[in-house]
């Protein structure tokens, strides 16, 4: 029997992947004009950097992580995320000593978490993202939601919901852990193992918990934001009256945590909220991790980021029925009888593409009929015929297959007369 | 500590990884005018993939490859080479039932294979590789080869060896293959263990050895070429014709193998002959795979590809001094001085963006001379200013810094006059 795909993983094939190419073109043109510079980093880091830049109580570094060990013995871990690998680049490479201030950065690869397939979710997905190094600046909290905003603005998603929130500085979440923990300790073992595990080590993930997110308390949860310190709250009212000077629409939503331990003032969810997108709405998480340089053995540098995955910005696309625009026209087809004729197509062809033009023929002796059938298939603009008469005659038929026009055309000047007839 | 990056692999950061851009695109750009759709596969892939698609015996499946075991079981594979993942897609998607034939693929993404790490070889590297399924003419592979070649060519490489050679058919290989066995076994103690091994079970790798490859034997070992079948011959002869009349010199070099073992028919290196590459030429490796669908589970369908080495690639560009062209302007940059100008600073920079200008701005709350020397730093084209002065009169300086000529605009024009002035 073949061999299959891996569980949970996909094939991106012809048809589909326009649709990626475009969506990836498209934020990368948004980079240039927003001036973050793409970086790359391995598909595999030490497993210790995500247990430290995730954070060890998160879902994804208990459950979810790909880790293996090298032939060498040491523990690699397929990256589930991409602002570890990120932040770890940024320090390693001392970025932070570069003139150009704030490193404004941006990825776009796969991803791996190994969860429970089903519809949306992958075991590897590709994110996009954006972080910035280096200010802390309300308005550059705006910018990155901002950016996340123009491309799905761009590929023309209409029904997005942008909420936010502030998880203040660490006085203030110092408080509202207290606060948090004196609320759920009384009643903590009606919620589940995990967040009675929680309840000490970080109780803030409670909130986040995908078992008890019914349970009657969480409702009324004390809220980060009646905790928030001054300079934290001064630091949201900014952060908010730059999104409304950019024209951003946005709900704040005390209760968005986040799935990440590293986030603190800023944070932020875009959600579809087209009508049957279904269960799973986010579309893009991001926010500010102003410890986490430092936390990782890099100099104090503030941060902020988000990410954004390709396979469900598809799925919103899907579910409001948006067609992408791509070109699918190829320039000439060249339909060839006769081995000499095959031959000479071939040099033909090379010197169309020379010149930039999509340009196609036959590879498997086909009829000419079936070539034309072939040609139509790729909806080729012309078509140049090379029979074994025109061979002679030394001449190309050129057919435009908009107006049926034919041209002769002699076959030393066909590239030539081809471009004259295409501007 | 800080934790550092895996051995072998690297970061690909801002100021070189443009280059990378730089090729993939112009890659990219290629396939579009030679009709190769782009198709994307998992990172990983069922161990098994790998010992039958590239082969049992060979370096990569025996000892270079990241296998892991998932939390299910299963063992799992960091794709080491593209070819086998192609053809597992193609069967497992059933694209020789696809109308357009044959199947032109293209793919770019990081392999990964366990090697001591050296100069020029990495555990993590990038292949852009393209694969033709379901056509047996010659003139593909003339086109794919030509294909690797004009990427070369765009990227302004001029230092280059195209190397062909044919392995046949199973015949001819039947008949090379004892003639190898008879040739070698008299004196096979003299070669490593791992030759001894292969003197058997595929002595055809022998050619390959690294070890071994000074050894006398190896020079007058028997060529493929004086076993081709008579149709293996013709074949072959084809395809050179091709390259002739498409002006692709290339060397016939008969102990030219392939670490692979699916190769038949065409196989082809490309290597360059800069002065001072250092050891590792090859640029480019590729050749026909007829069997290799049917052994993997597909029905008998021809193949051709090759896949090229982006890092090499660079490497390349560096011995032979080439700097590749790319923008680096920044159309605005603005500069802003005390809070409600920072503010508004931020309006006129999204509307920049929006009309595509890259655009931006401060975020460190610097002083007027720091923000311009930023400008400077980043090259941009424009500068506005926006100081309270102008805000009062509502107006922006513009500065045009390559005339040094300055224009007061009304902020409410600035986007629209700005357009105009660019044009």
């Amino acid at each position: 029997m073949a061999i299959q795909i891996p569980r949970g993983t996909q094939d991106i094939l012809p048809g589909e992947v326009e649709k990626w190419q475009f969506i990836e073109n498209t934020a990368k043109e948004i980079c240039r004009i927003y001036q973050y510079k793409e970086i790359r980093t391995p598909i595999f880091e030490h497993t210790e950097l995500f247990q430290k830049g995730v954070g060890d109580t998160t879902d994804i570094v208990q459950k979810e992580m790909y880790n293996f060990e090298d032939r060498g013995g040491r523990s690699l871990t397929l990256r589930p995320e991409g602002t570890a690998s990120v932040v770890r680049s940024f320090t390693e490479n001392k970025m932070f000593g570069h003139p150009n201030q704030p490193v404004k950065l941006f990825y776009n690869g796969p991803m791996f978490r190994y969860e429970r397939p089903q519809a949306g979710r992958f075991r590897q997905f590709v994110q996009f993202g954006a972080e910035v190094l280096g200010s802390e600046d309300p308005a550059i909290d705006a910018e990155v939601i901002s950016l996340a905003m123009e491309l799905y603005r761009r590929v023309g998603l209409k029904h997005l919901k942008l909420v936010i929130n502030s998880l203040g500085d660490k006085e203030s979440r110092i408080s509202h852990r207290n606060a948090l923990i004196d609320y759920f300790k009384p009643r903590i073992n009606e919620f589940c193992s995990d967040c009675q595990n929680r309840l000490e080590k970080n109780p803030l993930r409670i909130l986040d918990c995908k078992k008890d997110k019914d349970h009657e308390l969480m409702k009324s949860a004390p809220s980060i934001l009646d905790y928030l310190s001054c300079e934290s709250k001064k630091y949201f009212d900014e952060v908010l009256v730059y999104l409304d000077e950019l024209e951003i629409d946005y709900e704040v939503d005390p209760t968005l945590v986040r799935g990440l331990d590293y986030y603190n003032h800023t944070a932020f969810e875009i959600m579809s909220n087209a009508e049957g997108f279904g269960a799973i709405t986010t579309l893009c998480g991001g926010g500010r991790y102003n410890g986490l340089v430092q936390d990782m053995g890099g100099p104090e540098t503030p941060g902020i980021g988000f990410a954004l995955s390709i396979e469900r910005l598809i799925a919103a696309l899907k579910a409001e029925n948006i067609v992408l625009p791509f070109e699918k026209q190829v320039d000439c087809y060249i339909v060839a009888l006769g081995d000499q004729a095959k031959h000479k197509a071939m040099v033909l062809l090379q010197q169309l593409r020379k010149s930039n033009f999509s340009a196609e023929k036959d590879y498997l002796d086909r009829k000419m009929k079936a070539q034309f059938k072939a040609a139509d298939r790729i909806n080729a603009r012309f078509v140049a015929i090379l029979g074994e008469d025109e061979l002679q005659k030394e001449i190309v038929l050129l057919k435009d297959m908009e107006s049926g026009k034919q041209t002769e055309i002699v076959i030393n000047d066909f590239v030539e007369q081809f471009k004259t007839l295409c501007k």
